[in-house]
C-alpha cells in the first residue's frame, strides 16, 4: 500500500479534528472562565477532543498502527505504520485568535515519514505531502475550494531570506547565539508561525525556518509536505528532523547549507 | 450625515480594495523576481493598486471629503471628513503569505474619528466600528458569511493578560524598557499581529496591544472598532493615540490604567 493511498483517509481524519476543534476557537466561553481560576483550557480542550476523534478513526480503520500524539501519548510506538497527531499546533495563536494554528497528521512506515498534512480548518486550508509531492487546497478568489501544486522558491542566499520563527523566546544560550548568527544575515525576519510558517516556506513565500525544542509530533507530519515541496528539512547537525528538537527548514538547499554552517558557528 | 450612513459605502470601498490586492498576495511572481533586484515589489503593487481603486471612488461619492494614504499622501487634509487609508497594513505577514495584514478604512469627522473597518479579504473577515459599536463579518463553521457584534473581554490584572505587538524589534531605547515593564507583567506574550492584533483585542481574544512608531493611517481606523467593542486606547503618555506614535489599546479600562503606569516607568 503505498503513502498515496492513505490521503482520502489522512482528509478524513482533518475532517473530524475540524469539527472537533473549532466549537473551541474564539469562543467567549474560555475568555470568561479564565478569571474564575482557569478551570476551563479551550486550547487543551480543543486539542483532546480532536485528538480523541482522530484515534477513533484510525483504531476503526487501521487496528494494527500505533499513534503517537501530544494529548494521549504513544500507543504501538514500534508498530509498521505510526500515526503522528498534533491537534492544535500552535497553541498560542489558538489562544490569540489567530488562524495560524493548525492540526498536523504525519504517518510514518518504518520509522521514515511518508505522508503529511497540515489543516487549518477556519481558513479552510489543507497542506500534505508525501515526500515527492506537495499540495494546497484553499479558497479561490471567490471564496470555493480550489487545488495549487506547493513548490519552494529559489534563494541562494542568507541576505535575501525571510525567516519565520515562532518567537525570539523560544532560543536561549548557545542556541540563541546560534540563531541570532543566521537571523542577523536574513533580509526579513518574521516571528509567529508555528505549524503555518513551515507551509508557507512550502508554497514559495518563506526561505527559511529555524526552531528548537520541537516534539516529533511538532515536525514530522511536515517534513513530507516541505520535502514534496522541493524544500530540505533536518535538525541542526544535519540529521533527521523527524525526532524534533532544533529544526532547519529551508526552501533551497543552498540556503539550508548556509543555514547548517551559520548554526554550527 | 451620521457616521452609520457611510457603512454601505465603507464596505464598498473594502470590496474594491480586495480586488485590487488580493491578485498580488501568495503569489510567484513576487517570490521569482526578488531575486533580479527588486524590481517588481508585490506588496507595494498591492498598497498601490488597493489606495488607488479606493481613491476613485471616494473622489466620485464624497468630492469634498479630504484623504490622507499610505501610498499617495494627503489631498484636503484639512477637510470636515477625512478618509484615513492604509491598503496592506501588515507588509511583512503580506510578504510571509499569512493571512494577518488588512486594508484600513477610517472616516474622520473634524479631526475625530467616526468610523473604522478591518477588512482581511483572503479569511473574508471584516470588522468594523463606529465607537459606540462594533461588528465581524467572516465565515461561520459551515464557510457562510455570518455577523457577530465585537465586545473585549474583561481583565483586569497584568498577570492574567495576553499582549500583542508586532515585533520585539519595534523598541529600542527607554521604549524598550517601557515596553519590557508592561511584557514581564503578563501572562502570554504574543508577537505578529499588526492591525489583526487590534481586531484580536475588539473580539475579546486579547488583552493588550502595545506598540510605537505607528503612523494615523496604521491606527485611527482601528480606534472606532476597539472603542465600538468597549476597550480603550489612548497614545503612551495618555493622549489621543488618532495622530499614531506610540500607543496602548486594552480590551478593560483597569488594564489600561495599569499598563500606561508601568509605561511610565
Amino acid at each position: 500500500m503505498s503513502a498515496v493511498d492513505f490521503s482520502a483517509f489522512v482528509h478524513q481524519l482533518a475532517d473530524a479534528a475540524a469539527e472537533a476543534s473549532l466549537p473551541f476557537f474564539r469562543t467567549a466561553l474560555g475568555a470568561t472562565d479564565k478569571n474564575v481560576g482557569g478551570a476551563f483550557d479551550p486550547v487543551t480542550e480543543a486539542d483532546k477532543a480532536a485528538e480523541a476523534a482522530m484515534r477513533r478513526l484510525i483504531a476503526a480503520q487501521f487496528p494494527t498502527h500505533g499513534v503517537v500524539g501530544e494529548e494521549f501519548g504513544a500507543r504501538d510506538a514500534g508498530a509498521d505504520y505510526v500515526w503522528t497527531l498534533d491537534p492544535i499546533d500552535g497553541t498560542r495563536a489558538f489562544l490569540c485568535g489567530l488562524p495560524l494554528w493548525g492540526t498536523l497528521i504525519g504517518l510514518g512506515k518504518e520509522g521514515a515519514p511518508v505522508y503529511g498534512m497540515m489543516s487549518q480548518p477556519f481558513t479552510r486550508e489543507r497542506f500534505f505531502g508525501d515526500g515527492a509531492r506537495a499540495d494546497w487546497r484553499g479558497p479561490g478568489r471567490d471564496g470555493r475550494p480550489i487545488e495549487r501544486r506547493l513548490a519552494t522558491r529559489p534563494c541562494e542566499a542568507l541576505a535575501e531570506a525571510t525567516l519565520m520563527t515562532t518567537s525570539p523566546h523560544l532560543f536561549s544560550g548557545d542556541d540563541a547565539a546560534a540563531f541570532a548568527r543566521v537571523a542577523q544575515g536574513c533580509r526579513l525576519v518574521r516571528y509567529g508561525g508555528d505549524c503555518y510558517a513551515y507551509c508557507m516556506l512550502a508554497a514559495g513565500h518563506v526561505d527559511l525556518v529555524v526552531e528548537t525544542g520541537l516534539q516529533s509530533y511538532d515536525i514530522a507530519p511536515l517534513i513530507p509536505i516541505i520535502e514534496g515541496a522541493g524544500g530540505v528539512v533536518t535538525a541542526w547537525d544535519g540529521g533527521s528532523a523527524a525526532q524534533g528538537g532544533a529544526v532547519v527548514a529551508a526552501g533551497d538547499a543552498r540556503l539550508h547549507a548556509i543555514a547548517l554552517a551559520r548554526l554550527r558557528g
